[in-house]
């Protein structure tokens, strides 16, 4: 398995800088969140510093390397194949850099839809994605002040703020995000 | 088969009376929208009528029609099982009234979640079920003006309304809603 040494190479050379910027944040409010929440620090910083590593993939890209690893590709993936970085990005976190844990491989591929039942390291770099210290967006203080008191209702919080603004656009909704929210409120009501 | 004064006896009897007036009015609603969008008047007539026939049940004696009837509840409609009057009512259609036109069944089951690729009748009584003249909430005036302006934009609007109603409820998504809309969305842009 590559270090992290070389996975920062790997990230400089194929990101754009505010990209790269974001992966480091990523990962440092991951490893906040992991201590908080009782999840394995290094996991979460590596989860958090890749969780990006394809996004600078055209669309063609993304759907070469993901068909060649056999995957089917749903259809609003295949309609919006932004949604298909985090897959594509786990095959190279697994193929490229040599990690292993599938834990942090989920994590990477579906830190962008959320998934049912997903795992805390999951739940940790979905919301670090969205609250690191570089996102700026209206009501990212109270999403920020949230996570940190109750991960569970900053996540929901989150899932409801996408899934309005993707119906504002018209665009389309993936079902592993309204399978995700699902399952966090029943969770919460356990 | 039951002819209708059969089955308005029935609705009368198992109804409460608003909710036979519903009946009623998506019937004479759903004949409209039949005429204007080239669907067969009777079937949207019978399935306009019928729609709502297991409303008045409780959610035991949803549940048990169903499971006797060999259908898997899923998690959804399992802690939500208002959900399943549809798939309930069109049991009642084919059991109790002689029903026996899979796609008047099929606009029983779906009309309160949708589904994926609708055919012109479960369209056309999904949303004759929200616009009837009974019907009055905000922005019902725009609903009514959009679907007989174009049937899709309509049940897509209905479809968001509704997404982001449950949303601000903190209620659970049914996954098939989700479906529903995004189909009607890929479709208008063919």
């Amino acid at each position: 398995m590559w270090n992290e040494k070389q996975i920062e190479e790997y990230l400089k050379n194929n990101l754009k800088e505010s990209r790269y910027k974001h992966s480091l944040s990523v990962r440092d409010t991951a490893v906040e969140l992991a201590k908080k929440y009782g999840e394995d620090e290094f996991k979460a910083r590596l989860a958090g510093l890749t969780h990006d590593c394809a996004k600078n993939m055209n669309h063609k890209e993304i759907i070469a390397i993901i068909e060649k690893n056999g995957y089917n590709i749903d259809m609003v993936s295949r309609n919006n194949p932004e949604l298909l970085h985090g897959l594509a990005g786990s095959i190279i976190a697994k193929n490229v850099m040599g990690i292993e844990d599938e834990d942090i491989l989920n994590s990477i591929a579906y830190h962008t839809t959320g998934r049912k039942e997903m795992s805390l390291l999951e739940k940790i770099i979905y919301i670090a994605d969205y609250v690191e210290p570089l996102r700026n967006f209206p009501g990212v203080d109270k999403l920020r002040e949230t996570v940190y008191r109750d991960l569970d209702e900053g996540i929901l919080l989150s899932f409801n703020n996408t899934i309005t603004y993707v119906i504002s656009l018209g665009q389309l909704l993936h079902r592993d995000t309204i399978d995700a929210r699902n399952y966090i409120i029943i969770e919460k009501c356990r």
